[in-house]
């Protein structure tokens, strides 16, 4: 990381936020904004509703940073202390801010109600500081620049918050730092760790291309691999690079964001997205459609197919066959087959998917059949033994899954790969 | 929050924190235990891998707080640099800990290989410091007390820190302060917002237990209340205040967690737990089996049951019935009643829940069927209608929801709400 970078820090406030009641999605998300702004996160710090604590925490920041955004502390109860403990801090006493007092009447207007009195309080911004107009939500947020931090304030909510440092904050970091935002390009891959991603790169890819900043990210079922480009439009050179890298990757790589759109890469898509945005483009785009039949996974996949606005155009159905009776009369497994094979074999999970092919009338059956523990394995069939397969019009494939750690891992990372075999298979 | 109880303070470490690619998982969890040991926890703060920046934040917190908890940064590798600072904020200088190597070398062997020549690193300790002996991963742990602030360092990997806090970390804080940790009582709810639960407890009731400290915290699809009794060992008036709660709740309350277990609740859960948790306890010990049939929820309820352990045990089967044809092939659905009255409806969705209990054999049918959006909706059933049903040995219930919200969140309630209906049915 760069040292000649500014340097950017994050502030969370609220008592429910260091109590560990909510989750701090908001600076996770931050981060990776500066990040990708060209700035350096060196802290986040998340502080309780007590004034003395923020004016403490306020003054060193302003001096140890130059860029602070803060979340939260702007609402109209008397916990809500943020505009006061920077007005303290730094002897910017509150004046009430007469266009926000009229925007603010006139949102409530529009809803047909009178402003609470409490909500003037959202008004009343320290002297000096710039107000930064919430379309999303009714407080404004504000900006101070006391010494050597620009410091912006917004509030808590996510929705609120993303839109104002988008629309309202980032206008000013342009204006004030000399940032090289540079670009970033994510090779998005499924079903290889990290170890073996380094491997298809070579390491003398790597030496070969000593300025560029690479790093490697795990989301579990995805490893992401993000390359820092130095131009924000990105030369044919940097085209030809990621399609070296794409090309030594190979099949593990299902999408790329961060080119531009008309970059063509074979089998892979530039359009971006998770593994089943992919593949639900994918389907759509060939007028394909889907069912699934789960067992060891309950659920998962139809739940990740669902998850997804408009699936009904391309997801048809999917049984849960956990029962071997289910899989009998659901998916017209043969009562042979799982007595002489077991429920979790090749044949009876080839047999799921092409039942609920047949069943439904989907152009793709997917299917799996696993023990994803804690219970149930034996030595011939242990832990994790997963079989996997996919029915298409022209014929079945099948892999079989060796998956270790607890339940929820084995089942997020079987549902992957018959997900991922289904890319691979279209 | 009493001015009296012992300072604590956060500390995560690590650039992949900072810059936003992982989400902290771990402050939440301490915070949430700190606090029920009788803490109050003012700051959380997450900084990189750079070392003047740890030196300066160690300092600063070693004076401002009573406890410090600090994660990750302990690793082999050149950019786990938290004893470095340490040693270097507090005179310290690092030694090897004799100890501590012959575990480490021990935990190699038993994997059948030699330990990796780096990992020595990870036992060079602070002069003076306390050893935590990790046995649910690697490198130890270690705590100093330089000034005013106790300080304990454990690794980030979310199992091994929780373990060493838990058995490490929690003796030593029970013999430094004088803890006052009371007891937790949590009242699991669903079905019904915060407002609604504090108008069935009535502000009477507040007003009339002034010592008592009550706070709400939602979770979808859940509300928890809950009370912080002055005694750890909960006396039988607090009993009897607990029971006076519960009763004005009534059947919201699914679960009560904290009471001791031979406290007897009519149609309350003391053991605790999820609502699908407490739902499955309930069908294993009765030998009852459910099947499910979703439309809307796209395999969530039947995800929910199969992410328990054992649910082989009581869970038979799922349908996924997105389209039509699915309803009636797989469930038996009336084509005369999807014509005439349309899929989301009530007539389909007790249709769908007789459906999948009649072909499962299952005691219990639970079904779904409803508009998630964002598209897909119109006047007379708008975005957000769910009808959902449950079907039993005796007869079948039925409700009709208006949720509010995004897709996930529709999809979400729909399915807490259908188990909810099947509690209350049992």
């Amino acid at each position: 990381m760069s040292q000649s970078t500014p340097i950017a820090e994050i502030l969370s406030q609220g008592d429910e936020v260091v109590t560990g009641q909510v989750a701090d999605t908001n600076a996770a998300w931050l981060a990776t904004r500066l990040t990708a702004l060209g700035f350096t996160v060196v802290r986040h710090t998340s502080v309780g509703d007590r004034i003395d604590d923020l004016i403490g925490l306020f003054t060193e920041v302003s001096e140890r940073a130059d860029l602070v955004v803060c979340t939260g502390g702007l609402g109209p109860t008397e916990d809500d202390l943020t505009a006061e403990a920077i007005a303290r801090a730094f002897d910017m006493p509150l004046q009430l801010d007469e266009a926000a007092l009229i925007d603010l009447k006139a949102k409530y207007a529009r809803f047909g109600r009178p402003m609470p009195a409490v909500n003037e309080k959202q008004c009343w911004l320290p002297t000096g500081s710039i107000r930064l107009d919430n379309d999303w939500g009714t407080a404004p947020g504000f900006a101070v620049h006391p010494s050597r931090a620009f410091m912006a304030f917004m509030p808590g909510v996510p929705r609120e918050m993303r839109n104002l440092f988008d629309n309202r904050i980032v206008p000013h970091l342009h204006e004030r730092f000399a940032l090289q935002p540079g670009r970033l390009v994510t090779l998005r891959t499924t079903g290889v760790g990290e170890s073996n991603l380094q491997e298809r790169m070579g390491k003398r890819w790597m030496a070969d291309h000593p300025g560029l900043v690479v790093s490697f990210c795990t989301k579990l079922p995805e490893n992401h691999i993000k390359l820092r480009l130095a131009h924000s439009v990105p030369t044919s050179d940097d085209v030809a690079l990621v399609k070296e890298l794409a090309a030594r990757i190979g099949r593990p790589l299902f999408a790329v964001e961060g080119l531009p759109p008309d970059v063509e890469l074979p089998g892979v898509d530039v359009e971006g997205g998770s593994l089943i945005e992919v593949l639900a483009r994918t389907l759509q785009r060939r007028g394909h459609t889907l069912a699934t039949a789960e067992s060891c996974t309950g659920g998962r996949i139809a739940s990740l197919c669902t998850d997804l606005p408009g699936s009904s155009g391309w997801f048809l159905e999917g049984a849960v066959t956990y029962s071997n009776a289910a899989k009998v009369r659901m998916l017209g497994v043969d009562g042979a087959t799982l007595a002489q094979h077991g429920a979790v074999s090749e044949a009876v999970a080839c047999q799921m998917a092409v039942g609920i092919r047949e069943r439904s009338g989907a152009t793709w059956g997917v299917s799996t059949t696993g023990i994803a523990g804690p219970g149930g394995g034996s030595d011939a069939k242990p832990v994790g033994l997963v079989h996997i397969a996919v029915a298409g019009p022209e014929h079945t494939e099948h892999r079989e899954l060796r998956l270790g750690g607890d339940r929820s891992r084995i089942q997020l990372l079987a549902a992957s790969s018959a997900l991922d075999l289904l890319r691979r298979s279209l």
